[in-house]
């Protein structure tokens, strides 16, 4: 008998009380009764389970019955209106196949499962009812963000993983080799000097890892007008703390003829569009992991807040936008205290960005124009010769979201912040090829998607959206 | 003015003759007449140029009837019926802004640029007619991948790039590291080793890039049932060929309770998918790709082929179904003469996949039941005790296009597998416990999304379909 999806059968998709289905999936609680055991099974289609009652009457009641949760089982049944409050059907268990049993050693047996523990077995975390509900919501996420610029005319890129150049310079880049680095003693050197030779290495000089795919992408919008990346990016900085990955994906929309106003607008419509898609895709999923939240902050006395209404009220705002010296005299002017002094010029830091949208605006918030030395080479100088035509879009709850610019398109402005950086022009000469041949003004940003999945989840560690977290000391699986 | 892409022009989505329209684009050629001149300008929104007169009557005439190839426009016009063929409609120019100029070093101007030249400017590839075309049915095949797994219950699973486990055993793996390899003298060795101290490195042991997610995609779909992942994977091989790519993306679909039955079927009914949303969706991009093939075939003599054909018949075809044990049988019983002998136990080569495919069963052909010792160490072991659950798609054209199998569930068979092939089981841990607690049947395959596009879309050489490839000694831009 075909397999049906819980999600199918609650759904009631071609299936009836009173019809027999097949179902497979893993216990989730089991309750053994005087003549019958009530199972709950999930098979991970949708957040509900599906509960199953097994007879004493049934020839593999007696093995049943002393199954442990986490087994794995198929059961035909016969499809019943439930007695039980929240579910409308139950399943009547006519024939059962026991596919995998477990034991004692099970991790996932403990009630009180911490979030760290589950990191620790990141392998079974899809099995628990939250962390299965935080992964459809990145698949919808995901399936949004396709949407999205599909249907905006953008067409999907995938920039090159591996680079031989530091995009961002900021040089917390993690190398690539195919030197056997367990014989390092016979590793070729350059002559006269300690460092490797790369010119013997596989691709024959030094190769990393790539922080972004902004500058490839800048490629292809000035060919096809609009392209998104939505790839992994890596920074190898030494950062353990709940907001950082060594690994993480990361969306780049790059358009040609659009310039800061055109990209503020993109990425207002995104952000909005993403938290709706989540409304109406995953209700459910959002449901539990707001049950979640709150139970444990219960528990462990963190304050709790409604994600729901925190979303909603960014779906229906209009975003502020402020340039960054009218961001410094607002930062200026308040009594609020803060950690980090105050100054024009300095960067804003988080505490500064979180007091501008959730307590001045109440808002989110587009901050344009920063200082050129906050920013990096490529972005669009102002007349000024003192800012640049950046924006960071800041949300309540966890402050910057998305970070963008328009491109500076003028190669001689180029060159000269590129000499002015200090940085080796050599290795960028195609990006500079693009300001040397039928230029055009263009803009884009970047949106980490772990941060993205973190606001809208309400999750507080990045390492519980994404499905094996790589940071400092922490590449396991 | 707010700018009109060129794809909605052409389509009159919401614009008429008589009307005004902003359109910007890059200069595709350029033809002077005696009292005005012809721009065909393109914009990458879609495969077809818009059609520009530019009277001598304009301010602008002087400075853009010396425009080059390459240049780049902003053109506010009104729109009139073209007297030209292959055209409704074209632009009347009032109105042109010069975004950026071009000169004579531009590297597209030559009219025959060759594959290979366009290679080492693959920054500019979008810009031509051919590339922005593959590069656009690229998209759609993204599209439609994610599109068809969504709509199969799968969930999107982005799966770790940097890992520390071999999973396919092959060892054609890049190694990552943190340390600093311009400074080979001074990195940390192991006491009395030779080899780097790699608990000092950022992870705390040696880390390497995928060359699968599987494993880890075995995690979720033991626990959301069906997932599949979509990203790039790496393989170190020293491969110099049209067909090798350093990094290439892969997709990799997971399902639990899905047989070898059940994955032939989906992989069937994927392929399909994938061609037929091609031709519904990337219609006139296909046609330029085939004009460009037939051209280029005639000039350099090659054989060309109708893709179109070849695609339809897939499409259509009832895909046969063998062990290998048959295909053996077959290749044994030819008279054709085979470069690499056949005999069982060896593995089939191209040249015996392409005869079964192409001459044999003139069909797409999935092989299944490889002998184990052709195969990885997951694969479901056989009662004959010789062979396992895998599969290979084959079809005609290009041979192989999918691997999969049928995963080994059984904790003990997988346990004595790996002993057999002198594995270390330790860094596989996580991947026994999916056997150790609630196992169940489950499958799945690969399949390398830069093949799917080469076979497509008729492109012989694999690193004309990927933006920027990454092949040995090479890793520009």
């Amino acid at each position: 008998m075909i397999r049906t999806e819980i999600k199918s059968v609650l759904k009631e998709e071609g299936v009836r009380v009173g019809q027999n289905v097949f179902v497979s999936g893993w216990i989730q609680s089991i309750r053994k009764s005087k003549t019958f055991c009530f199972v709950v099974l999930n098979d991970g289609s949708c957040q509900n389970p599906l509960q199953i009652i097994v007879d004493d009457t049934l020839k593999e009641y007696e093995s049943i019955s002393k199954l442990l949760v986490g087994s794995c089982l198929g059961v035909e049944g016969e499809l019943a209106a439930s007695q039980g409050k929240g579910q409308s059907v139950e399943l009547k268990a006519l024939r059962v196949i026991i596919y995998g049993e477990t034991n004692e050693d099970y991790p996932l047996q403990k009630k009180a499962t911490s979030l760290e523990f589950l990191r620790e077995n990141a392998h079974l975390r899809a099995r628990t009812k939250l962390f299965s509900a935080i992964f459809r919501v990145r698949h919808h996420l995901a399936m949004a963000t396709h949407k999205f610029f599909s249907d905006e005319g953008f067409y999907y890129l995938n920039s090159p993983i591996l680079t031989a150049v530091d995009a961002e310079g900021a040089g917390e880049m993690f190398s690539v080799t195919k030197f056997d680095l367990k014989k390092a003693g016979e590793l070729p050197k350059i002559k006269g000097s300690s460092s490797l030779d790369f010119s013997q290495d596989y691709f024959g000089k030094e190769t990393s890892l790539c922080v972004t795919g902004q500058l490839e992408a800048e490629c292809f919008a000035l060919g096809m007008g609009k392209v998104y990346t939505f790839g992994p990016t890596f920074r190898a900085e030494n950062s353990n703390t709940s907001r950082h990955l060594s690994e993480f994906w990361m969306i780049e929309p790059e358009a040609a003829f659009m310039d800061l106003e055109g990209n503020a607008a993109l990425a207002t419509k995104y952000v909005k569009y993403l938290i709706q898609y989540a409304f109406d895709h995953a209700h459910d999923e959002l449901e539990a992991i707001q049950s979640y939240l709150k139970f444990s902050s219960k528990s462990s006395g963190e304050t709790y807040e409604d994600n729901r209404k925190v979303l909603e009220n960014v779906v229906q705002a209009d975003f502020v936008q402020i340039t960054y010296t009218q961001a410094i005299d607002i930062l200026e002017s308040t009594k609020k205290k803060f950690e980090f002094p105050v100054s024009w010029g300095a960067e804003l830091q988080s505490e500064h960005e979180r007091f501008l949208t959730e307590e001045h605006f109440k808002s989110p918030v587009i901050v344009t124009d920063y200082p050129k030395d906050c920013k990096a080479f490529y972005m669009k100088q102002n007349d000024d010769n003192e800012t640049v035509r950046a924006m960071d879009v800041l949300v309540p709850g966890i402050g910057e979201i998305i970070g963008g610019s328009q491109r500076e398109e003028n190669l001689e402005k180029l060159q000269s912040r590129i000499k002015e950086l200090g940085m080796n022009p050599e290795p960028l000469w195609w990006y500079l090829d693009l300001r040397k041949f039928g230029s055009a003004p263009h803009s884009g940003f970047g949106l980490g998607f772990e941060r993205a999945i973190q606001y809208i989840t309400g999750m507080k560690n990045i390492r519980d959206v994404i499905a094996f977290p790589r940071t400092p000391k922490n590449c396991d699986f």
